[in-house]
């Protein structure tokens, strides 16, 4: 078998296969490291961990994930939590009780902050664009400074253009937990991300080939080897039905001579007029580390579309590129040993724990019989 | 070996005391539970675990403590937060940077925090009561608001007549951590409090005798026999030197038609005018549990000096306290066979961790060697 691509979708499968059939995989990456975005590295002065593609934290709810991802490291208990910076101060994002009640200057219990909220809210029955979506849950205020300028900002998209259901997906919280995310299983691998990948690669059977493009072996690939591509699958078809767009992030990183910068992992700027979306602190992600002393390790995080050169993040979830995506589909049907997955492979924005968890699936109901069926082919 | 008292100290001891002599224990307990304060039980109405005796948060650095429990119960990653209702609204307590940025109206990195405090501290050099030692390191506004009330209810006393000691043990945090615990390992029994003390009784060789009064049995008691005892100090030498001073907690409960009353498992009322301490929420320490819909379950909480009858629950380290403490410390000397521990047995105010962590110790250190010699000597 031959995985093209090591995020963790890749390596999931790498591990998979090798403990299932024991055989052989090779592992070929473009890149210089493995790990795909969740890669981290150590910083030699600070001894802060850098994730190299933003902060990563792992949640999962799923125990299936999380007993396989376990297997390769232990993970300490870090909950995350992102404080909004506002034009009126400090507030815990997702909104939650507190959020509410500083906001309006108010002490809600649950139920009051409820029916408040029902006396805010814009009274649109069937919201067209993530603006209608947002005033009709939250309404006019709520959405002006915790929404409008920020998603401006990631999307460089006026939100009255963009996708209702974006919206949905943004959690009200009526009590006061300020969690980001409420999965039951959460925490970041105690020895890193970085060593996390290479634990999971460690199998006698993973063969990891390192800057290596699918492109220049893609010719000389037998038709009855299986191939796992986590690519951008526009491009294995070498964009024969259109390019698919994506965001990407820019980065920008600095060794600042303070303690601590900003007292969290990961601050939102929410104010249209920074230009930057978010800050991280990445020392913050793992307080039970020793560091330098008087130094930390701080990250700007800017959003814009992505070139054809430029690192894909998140998807754009246009009706042209539903269309687009569509035909892509359709011809993978044509190619019964080639499965496609992972962010890049299937258009998806795909969590950590949702490429562990498709990876997992797809071997059992896809790559399992494909392999069956070659080896009863006597190939 | 007798054990009086079925706290977690004392159970601590019973589990290694069977594990290492491959002997019996009798656990003897006045109430008609065994798990001391810890102990708690499952309302049938709505399935919502009630702590009995308050809101137990299971907190340790401490690995062979943490490894200890692990033993007996699975635990949640439940990270306990304390709101405290102010007539400014609602903060995060401890006192952290959401805190002091809400509270100052300002938007405060860690850095500008620490200067800021520097130009509102009070500058008292040796401060010698609690509001001393309080406006000392956070001013007189923070203290008023966050202070000074509630230390009065929870003592009865005026905070110029306590100790400055006390606000010591108070932390400040120059960043967004909103935990109550700094500690490396939190979490709350999977299947409840009541689940993990039955399941530390569990072993054979343990007999659990509840509604059995030490003085009841003391005279009948061997000389020979190792006695751990976890009642209180003073009682066991019949207060012959005189009685210690505890305060000691009254909890009214009440079951509510509302499926969240306050959004938080527990909220310090800090105004003085509020006639009770904090209300405790119990649901929310379960967040993964399922309820019955719209029923909740809340707990106000009193303080107050405890009588001889009362439940002691916080030791008064006051002077004379100390003076009559040391009497009764002296007298133990006498007594090479019996074994003073716990909170009761050793006058100290001792978290759950704490008060295994010393059984651990006084196993390993003072009991492992008292039974050897017994043996030596052939008794």
């Amino acid at each position: 078998m031959i995985i093209c691509g090591s995020g963790l979708f890749g390596l999931t499968i790498a591990c998979e296969y090798t403990r299932y059939f024991g055989k052989k995989v090779l592992v070929i990456e473009k890149r210089k490291h493995p790990g795909g975005n969740s890669w981290s590295e150590f910083d030699s002065q600070t001894s802060i961990e850098i994730h190299k593609y933003g902060s990563h934290l792992f949640h999962t709810s799923n125990e299936k994930v999380w007993k396989f991802i376990n297997q390769y490291s232990q993970f300490t208990p870090y909950q995350h939590k992102v404080i909004a910076k506002t034009n009126s101060g400090f507030f815990n994002i997702p909104i939650n009780l507190m959020t509410l009640s500083r906001f309006f200057g108010r002490q809600f219990s649950p139920s009051e902050a409820e029916a408040f909220l029902e006396t805010i809210k814009s009274p649109i029955l069937s919201p067209v664009n993530f603006e209608e979506a947002a005033v009709s849950q939250i309404g006019e205020d709520l959405y002006t400074t915790f929404f409008k300028g920020y998603t401006k900002k990631q999307w460089q998209t006026d939100p009255k253009q963009l996708s209702a259901d974006i919206f949905k997906r943004i959690p009200i919280r009526l009590n006061f937990d300020e969690r980001y995310f409420s999965d039951v299983y959460q925490g970041l691998p105690k020895e890193g991300y970085c060593q996390l990948i290479e634990n999971m690669l460690a199998h006698k059977d993973i063969h990891l080939a390192l800057e290596v493009d699918f492109n220049s072996i893609k010719e000389s690939v037998s038709a009855n080897q299986l191939i796992v591509y986590t690519g951008p699958i526009d491009q294995y078809f070498d964009y024969r039905f259109g390019q698919l767009g994506w965001r990407t992030l820019d980065f920008e990183i600095e060794t600042l001579d303070v303690e601590d910068y900003q007292g969290n992992s990961v601050i939102n700027y929410v104010e249209a007029e920074v230009p930057f979306t978010r800050i991280h602190e990445f020392k913050h992600l793992h307080p039970e580390r020793e560091y330098a002393k008087g130094k930390t390790i701080i990250m700007r995080e800017y959003s814009r579309f992505a070139g054809r050169e430029d690192e894909p993040y998140y998807p754009i979830a246009s009706s042209a590129n539903r269309t687009i995506l569509r035909k892509y589909r359709d011809a993978i049907t044509h190619l019964p040993n080639v499965f496609f997955g992972g962010r890049l492979g299937s258009f998806q924005y795909l969590d950590m724990h949702m490429a562990i968890a498709s990876a997992l699936t797809m071997f059992s109901n896809e790559i399992i019989p494909a392999a069956e069926k070659l080896r009863h082919e006597g190939i």
